[in-house]
C-alpha cells in the first residue's frame, strides 16, 4: 500500500539516494536520517516547520558579497566549531586552528611588511610582530599570510557602507619568517544582529558578542593551512564567545607599550600595544 | 581550559539555550544535537561544508514572491510528508491530508461552483464534482475549499510571466456542501529543477517527477483543516513521487467520459473526464 507515515518515510527517502554517487549517498542518508529524528524527536509543528522555512529562507536572503548569514549561523549553532575540530588536529608544536567566521569575503592585497592597515582613525594603535615556522621550530620563508580584524568601533570594513578596504591586508614572511605591521586596537563586538541569526539570539536570550581577536590565514607550501584567530587577554567575552572560536592556546598577551621608538624603529608619540606570536605550521597531510 | 572540540562543543552549544522559552529551548537543543551527530557521523570536510554553505545560500535566493525553494527542498527531503504524518493522523471517515506543496502562495479570489478555471487551452476538460462532508457523512456546507494544479504542460500559474491566475480558484460548498468546477486535466511534471534543489536531484540521480494530481484545501469551522492532492489513477509516477506525498487513499478515478450533456447541464462537444470525490473532515481538535 502506497503511504508514507512517520515511521516509513525516512527509509524510503534513504532508498531514494541509492543510486547517488558513494560519497554523496552516504551523507544524504545521514542528514535525512538525523533531519527525520530531530523532527520525530521534537514532534515538529506544522506551524514551527513554517517558521523555519521562513528563517532559512531569510537567511539567504540576507547574504550579499559582504554579508554571509549562513556561515554565521553555522557558527552560533557550533557547527563551525565542531567542523573545524573534525578536520584540525594540531601536532605537537603547531598552532591550533579555529573558524574561519564571516568577513573573509574578499581577498586583501598584498601589503609590504611594516605597512599600516588601519583606516588612521584616532584609536590605540597595535604593532603585530609574528613569526611563522614549522612544528620543528624552523622559520618558513614566503609564507602567504591573511589577516582581518574588527575596527576599534567593532565594524569590519565590509560593514561600513562604501569605507573601502581597511584592518584587511596580506603579508608575505621574509627570510627570517617574520610578518610585522600596525594597525589599531581589535575590540569586542556583537555579530551583526540586525537579520535572522540576530532574532534567532534575541529569541533564545543569547548574548551576540564576540571577544576582541585579530584573524590569521597563513598559506606555505608543504604545510596545511592555518585558520586561526589570537584573541585579547582579558577580554570580558572569552569565556562566553557567541561562536565557541576561543581556545586557551590562542589568547595573546596584546602588551602595552610606552611612548618612544617601537622596534621596527618607528616612533611613537604614544603609548601603544604590541602583540608578539609565533605560529606553527603542521605538515600537509599525505 | 577554554576549548571546545568535537566531544565538548555540541553541549555547551546546548547549555547556551538554557535560558531561552521552554519550547524553543527544546526545539534549538535537539537541532543542535542532530545537526552535531551528523557532521560527526560523516566527519563532515571543510569543502562540504563549504558547499552546504553555498547550497543553503542559493536556495535563499532562489525564492521569490512565486517560488518557495526551500519548501521543495523540505519536500524533496521527505522533511514535508514526516511533518504532515506527525501533525494529522485520520479519523475513520476522514480523508488523508498530504504535502501542501510549494505553490500556494497566493489566495485566489472567490469563483462560482460550476465555474471554469482553466486558460482556455485546447487540453482535454475536466469537471471536478466534490462533496464535503464530516466523519459521519453529513453534508458540510459552507466550507471554503482552495483548489490548485498545474495545467496540461505541467505549470503552475505562477511559473509563466505575466500570465495571471490560472487553475487556481477558491469555492464554498452549498447546502448539499457540494463544490463543482471545470478545468481541464492535470499533468505529471517535474518539479522545477532549474534551481539548488534541481542540482541536487541531479547529483544524487533522483529524478524530479510528480505524478499528476489536484490540489485541495478544505476549511469548515469545526473542523481540522485538511491539506491534500487527489492523484490520478495510473498515472506512472504514483511510485515514485519525488517529493513522497503519494497515498492510495488519494488516487481518484478520473473517469473518461463521452461527449454529451455533462451532470451539470454544460454541453459537451467532446469527451472529457470527471473526477467525484467524496472529502471527510475530522472535528477541530480539543
Amino acid at each position: 500500500m502506497r503511504e508514507w507515515d512517520e515511521s516509513t518515510v525516512t527509509e524510503e527517502v534513504v532508498r531514494r539516494f541509492e543510486a547517488a554517487p558513494p560519497r554523496l549517498r552516504q551523507v544524504m542518508t545521514a542528514l535525512t536520517r538525523h533531519l527525520h529524528a530531530f523532527a520525530r524527536e521534537v514532534t515538529l509543528t506544522e506551524a514551527e516547520w513554517m517558521a523555519a522555512i521562513e528563517f532559512l529562507t531569510r537567511t539567504g536572503q540576507a547574504c550579499s558579497d559582504t554579508r554571509q548569514e549562513f556561515i554565521l549561523l553555522s557558527d552560533t549553532l557550533g557547527l563551525s566549531t565542531l567542523v573545524d575540530a573534525l578536520n584540525h588536529r594540531a601536532a605537537p608544536g603547531a598552532t591550533r586552528s579555529t573558524v574561519l567566521g564571516p568577513f573573509f569575503v574578499q581577498a586583501a592585497p598584498a601589503a609590504e611588511n611594516g605597512a599600516r592597515i588601519d583606516a588612521g582613525r584616532d584609536a590605540q594603535p597595535l604593532l603585530v610582530e609574528a613569526a611563522i615556522q614549522d612544528t620543528a621550530g624552523r622559520p618558513i620563508a614566503g609564507a602567504t599570510v591573511d589577516v582581518w580584524h574588527a575596527d576599534s568601533e567593532g565594524f569590519y570594513d565590509v560593514q561600513r557602507d562604501g569605507g573601502g578596504l581597511s584592518h584587511r591586508a596580506r603579508f608575505t614572511s621574509d627570510a627570517e619568517g617574520r610578518i610585522r605591521f600596525w594597525t589599531d586596537m581589535p575590540v569586542s563586538y556583537p555579530v551583526p544582529d540586525d537579520g535572522p541569526v540576530g532574532d534567532m539570539l534575541k529569541a533564545t536570550a543569547r548574548h551576540p558578542w564576540r571577544p576582541a581577536h585579530v584573524h590569521f590565514m597563513i598559506a606555505a607550501p608543504g604545510h596545511e593551512r592555518l585558520v586561526t584567530h589570537i584573541f585579547v587577554a582579558g577580554d570580558p567575552y572569552l569565556d562566553s564567545d557567541v561562536v565557541f572560536a576561543v581556545k586557551d592556546a590562542l589568547i595573546g598577551d596584546f602588551a602595552a607599550m610606552p611612548a618612544g621608538v617601537a622596534r621596527d624603529g618607528r616612533a611613537m608619540d604614544r603609548p601603544y600595544r604590541l602583540l608578539d606570536y609565533t605560529f606553527g605550521l603542521q605538515p600537509a597531510a599525505r
